[in-house]
């Protein structure tokens, strides 16, 4: 097996996050389903745009979220996912690239806008998320870059990713590629509802491909039709090589062979905005895994990114992630 | 007189500001000027934006930030400013809006894009805005609405008006209209780096036109050319009906003819990013004087929200200034 070029390659829905704060009323008021991600068509965003309070925007996309901080601590992260060539791509862009993540897909020149995920974020500092896909459409297999996918340790990608039309053409041509080299493919599964939808695709993924899967407790009890998180992780234990099993406040769990840790959460003074819990989660874990740490050191590092990003408003870290690891845990 | 329409009019430069945190290194590798608002141009600003770290996109503009905080303090607010119909121009648009302000300057169909301002905050928490002013070149007197003009108590623009080429005379217009009404003219010196390029204009403006003007330590002893803040306001007195004077962690004095009143600063915990403290100050201190309070009221409200704004990362508030405003003042 050659050298790796990169550590972690994330692949996902190239979104800017148009985050407001929102009362609790505001939620029901609008029918939006609290704490999900769900697909909006370009008229709903327009109009929930409307009526939200004034917004703040910043580069998101969960799978962009983890690739910016993998970059953050030092790993060598590649990004694919498509904005069109608008300002609000230019944005995204910029950003992931001053992360330091090598992002090189080409920009969609014509067809919908850069894709925009319209956030709520209540007082409890929940988060709802309202996605318009727009050129996030336009992802498709012609989009893997072999060489970069070839030469990544890990090839990570959202179930998002399922979403789109031909983005799941992309996502199998990433996880063969990956394969042939001797390369790992590591999953998140998103969110329960996005789960709902695709549940025998995911199975299959999980029983078969995937070997790290990410999941919090919604997701993988939706996953298995579990009773509860201890039926669901029962369910997964040898399916995967690594299962890493978040769950907010109790930290996280992790399952490999016989293998199992149960790692406490960092601990946050206040808790803000959730959003980009699980994404910050999935980089510092593998930017942990790409180093070779020990399976608990990588869920510790986890704990610690997901603890930096729910602590502000927005999914990309404001703190320098290398010196909060360095200082938790001796190392970075 | 007839009855007003609203409480504050803002005219100004509107702009999406760019933010990113840096280093102290990053403004003397860059030329930049720390703490001022340099303009540059379209190259300038491109290479600069590809220079900065992962940015955050909010609506600001000094007198945008203003109307937007007076409106969230629950004054009718109204703002006159040129953007283009673009994604970064629907973004100020929906954001001003949302925050409760009359605004329905018709955006421009050709010519530069939305300006924006690329904000370097260091670890002192200061800013340095460096603006590209983009379709701001196109504000005329045509924007200058005059029924809204003659029904507004106080017509407030900034400094800043005299850089793009024809909003001066939109500024004079706008004065004209307000005084005939029998209205009130305020004018922000906005920078002392401004002011140098402007003084002759600006002492004819303060000594002739100005009812209510805002400055701060560094742009009033800039105005007078003077050897210290004492002395500037020596000159000031009587110039205009109400001179306010801002001096960061020291509060502010505020003068009109024999009274003088000399306010202590609000207490703010932690100094995040100085951006937008002026614009609020100005926000509280008009709103408070629409309202009718005392002079030392008005200082008072202004240092309240200053204080919000200067607690976070952007210019427009985050908080309920008009909670924040009971609880400090037991009104709002």
């Amino acid at each position: 097996m050659a050298d790796s070029q990169f550590d972690v390659l994330c692949i996902g829905n190239a979104i800017v996050d148009v985050i407001a704060h929102a009362e609790e009323t505001f939620i029901g008021d609008n029918d939006l389903v609290k704490g999900a991600m769900t697909l909006i068509d370009a008229e709903r965003a327009d109009a929930l745009y409307g009526r939200m309070g004034p917004g703040m925007e910043c580069s998101g996309g969960s799978a962009g979220n983890t690739a910016a901080a993998v970059a953050m601590l030092g790993g060598r992260a590649a990004y694919f996912g498509k904005v069109r060539d608008d300002q609000l791509g230019q944005v995204f862009r910029h950003d992931i690239r001053a992360s330091g993540v090598s992002f090189d897909t080409a920009p969609a020149g014509d067809g919908p806008p850069t894709a925009r995920c319209l956030i709520l974020v209540t007082p409890d500092a929940e988060r709802t998320m309202n996605t318009y896909l727009g050129a996030c459409v336009d992802l498709g297999p012609e989009d893997i870059d072999e060489t970069v996918t070839a030469g990544a340790k890990v090839t990570y990608m959202e179930g998002y990713l399922w979403d789109p039309p031909r983005a799941k053409d992309a996502f199998r041509k990433a996880m063969s590629i990956a394969h042939e080299h001797g390369r790992k493919v590591s999953l998140t599964l998103s969110d329960p509802f996005c789960v709902d939808r695709y549940r025998e695709e995911f199975l299959h993924l999980v029983e078969r491909e995937v070997d790290i899967l990410f999941a919090n407790e919604d997701e993988i009890i939706s996953l298995y039709q579990a009773a509860d998180f201890d039926e669901a992780l029962q369910h997964v234990r040898g399916h995967c090589e690594i299962a890493a099993l978040t769950r907010s406040e109790k930290g996280s769990v992790v399952i490999s062979g016989d293998e199992v840790h149960v790692i406490d959460a960092a601990p946050v003074d206040t808790v803000v905005d959730t959003t980009g819990a699980g994404d910050l989660y999935a980089a510092g874990f593998l930017h942990a895994w790409s180093q070779g740490w020990s399976l608990h050191d990588c869920g510790q590092a986890g704990g610690i990114c997901a603890a930096e990003i729910i602590s502000h408003i927005g999914a990309r870290p404001e703190a320098n992630l290398k010196d909060l690891m360095q200082a938790a845990l001796g190392r970075s």
